[in-house]
């Protein structure tokens, strides 16, 4: 038997990447692939490591070198990162892959905003029509609405027990993928509404100073009913998408807010209905 | 033992409305849950399907009422679905979800397209950078580019053997999304040049006159050659996301390319590269 | 500019075949991929379909091939797939892809059961505890139980409308994958009587006379409160998920319950709580 | 306005905690959501998160308390998890709520082993069939193989640059889903085979002592194709899914290698194709 061909590497590496030392504040989203093919006959056959650069490893150099490096294209800091991989003992051949997640400027009322963003991916306007004896109701709402401000959002003040590590904090990435469902009075028919409704939620989410996301959701529902008199109550799902900043002191760098790492799991789930009084 | 609580329908119902009958056309694309409670004990209790209206005829109704009644609104339509199911003996409640799926008009040129159309959804950006002994060599691309026109699209002069069933047709819906790779010459550092290659494929992708998926694959992999002279090659796969006009025959309608049901598998995949001649 | 490679075909072709001629019956249930290269350059530059082969005539290939022939293995069905194809015109390669999906015999009793089969495919437990001012509250369930008999299930004597289409049957398909979720009452702790419950769920699908899916569904959940007297409710989901007959008439060929496609979307929802009287 | 419901908690939260102190080892793996609902205007209306217990110290509490207790059901744990957030200032209600995933005690030569498992979730069979001038190739697969051994397996002496943090370790979880595919020599008829070399596969997982991924990898694709004569080359992949020992010393906490957090991405990649000498 002989090994005919082998590559590894790390999988799925998420960046997010702020330049904050300018307004506005600039986004790179990023999620890479490292691959690495060479001469690992004996990592396999004998089980000896010296030649194995650690997949860990290769996940720390992508945050440091983000952190060293400006991204002014994804394409120019893969080829700095193939660089790099590339001089490492027994590489024959580096791949970087990469995928670039969009984000959009949010403008609200008509004006770019310095660091609110809108990720265009999937949001639906959705609906739900309910009759029964008491006549037909509508609710309209929308979903996957995924935005993301770079500041302005804090968490500080919190009950602190034996099982908290959480730091306080006054500037952290605030991401969240909106969900929203309002209904209406019943016999409205200005179905159109719904387009204000959308942009009182979006642009809460860019300008409210947030002490959480509660506190945003809040002001979001409020803005809201405040846009359209013609629904009732609003109910709102905010998943907090937990954007971590890395920990890069270990290769004796500095992190001033800049580099990221964007987690699936697990997410903080905000949920609430507001009411306009009276109803 | 007793039934305390009940309810039964048909989910995710794809339909896609075109309105043909003006210039520009106008799309409609919603997935649709169609859900009723009432005095069904009978139908669990005894297997007595007297009262068991079928989803198989909810999902007809969808269709059929589609073509009957203009969609003015999502929620304008689920009202009237609602009132239709809610007639039907031993309901006591009907519930309509509606998803609308978003689709924006394209403008080559600054113009509104009469009848393309794409769908912003999650596309990103790729890169892959691959270095070896040969140096560095940098590709980049698109993946996730969903458009989709209603006319402009035929499929005629195929080979007829034993199973074959499909009809010949000069207009038909053409859907995809598309994921498309090109290497650039080595050396080349201009990445900004993606913007004009997506743009040379989208454009293309809406003035052509496509006789196959192929023939416009083609169309677009010369055009985005054409738009940037630094690449050298270029790979595309164009998935065929079937849009099949519902038979409305027995609901005594007619179809006139007005209401297709959207469909996910199986699908026709197109691939094919495009090279520079002397490269 | 030249085409220097192509490739098209079909993608997630869904083909299930059940052996009924002997008891047990055998269940064989695939998703196929055709591919071809070849020289198909007049397709692609000149919009010439003459040598364009249509991946909808490659999809109805595939279920009139696997009536003609007994599926002996996946790969030498394949092989057989490969030849057909391999022979049109202009074609120099044939890749044929396929997925089995898995299927085992169920055995109520510890008897192979004749007809009705489990595919293990993360089925999971879940449990929800509740704790407010009344107390905790304890239920428990299960998620994607995928069960699938190939006889013993019908649908007749549903109410016909304009828009019914559906034929009546007294031999189908049945497929659903459960959901169930049950109450414990309070203080319970014999947490392994989830055990019997699911065996109970799981041997009356298998045994049921279904005359629908609310009625396998009530029975199935009457097993279960008289296999725990500790659950005071069980809520149970179950989507029907279809499997529909192919015709094969246009080519020629019987189609005696044998050949279907097994379809993701739409799908009928089925949902009820069944309460043990006094509670 | 009023705020009329509210529900907040963490979503999602990974454990994995073994029992080692025994042979054999036991294996608990769920994902948990805590939900809860109170008197939290303050947090939604002012921004005062004086009574807002963070989501972070939610997951935090639930690893300790994996530490603290031994989890004979999940049941029994999601109730102790509800008694103590049910004590926080303010909350009316906890909701808790968990997945199990399902894991088998692997049997290699049929005696069980102390601590490998599988985790029977979607295994499928694959086969890819190419037909060409040269003849017709047959090659067989599977996907989706889910194993998991919490010892005899570690990673040392592995290099160490400026980016690497990743300690040595002489025991740690391997988990991985295999994809393997193998290639048959030409006019091979035994697809049967397939499963004695699933068996070499798994049997080769269970009893390996791993020092990487490769080694095992490498050891198993030997024991395929020692297991069949008829195969000539045989290609895996092994995605390293991490399980990452959680950091209890913040709750005044010991971790003996027993509760983990199961990470989804990033994931080492290990690939290669180990082919029969004269092939």
């Amino acid at each position: 038997m002989r090994l005919s061909w082998n590559r590894y590497g790390k999988a799925r590496i998420r960046l997010v990447k702020v330049r904050r030392s300018s307004e506005p504040h600039q986004l790179v989203d990023l999620t890479l692939d490292v691959q690495l093919e060479g001469a690992f006959e004996a990592v396999y056959v004998d089980g000896d490591n010296t030649s194995c650069l650690a997949t860990d490893t290769m996940k720390n150099t992508v945050y440091g070198m983000a952190r060293q490096h400006d991204i002014t294209s994804t394409e120019a800091f893969a080829e700095r990162l193939a660089a790099h991989f590339g001089a490492s003992p027994g590489v024959t051949l580096v791949r970087i892959s990469a995928v670039e997640h969009q984000w959009e400027r949010l403008s609200p009322g008509g004006r770019p905003h310095p660091h609110a963003f809108v990720q265009p991916g999937g949001e639906q306007w959705t609906s739900v029509v309910t009759g029964d004896a008491a006549g037909i109701q509508v609710a309209a709402g929308l979903a996957n609405l995924v935005m993301l401000k770079t500041t302005d959002s804090g968490f500080e003040g919190f009950p602190r027990d034996r099982f908290t590590t959480l730091r306080e904090t006054t500037d952290r990435i605030l991401a969240t993928s909106v969900t929203a469902s309002w209904r209406y009075r019943q016999g409205m028919r200005r179905f159109e509404a719904r387009g204000q409704i959308r942009q009182a939620l979006v642009d809460t989410f860019a300008e409210h100073d947030s002490r959480s996301v509660q506190h945003t959701l809040y002001a979001m529902a409020n803005a809201a009913l405040d846009a359209c008199p013609d629904i009732t109550d609003i109910t709102m799902t905010l998943p907090n998408r937990h954007h971590l900043l890395v920990d890069l002191e270990p290769f004796g760098l500095d992190n001033p807010n800049e580099v990221f790492v964007a987690t699936d799991q697990p997410y903080g789930v905000i949920e609430a209905t507001v009411r306009r009084a009276g109803n």
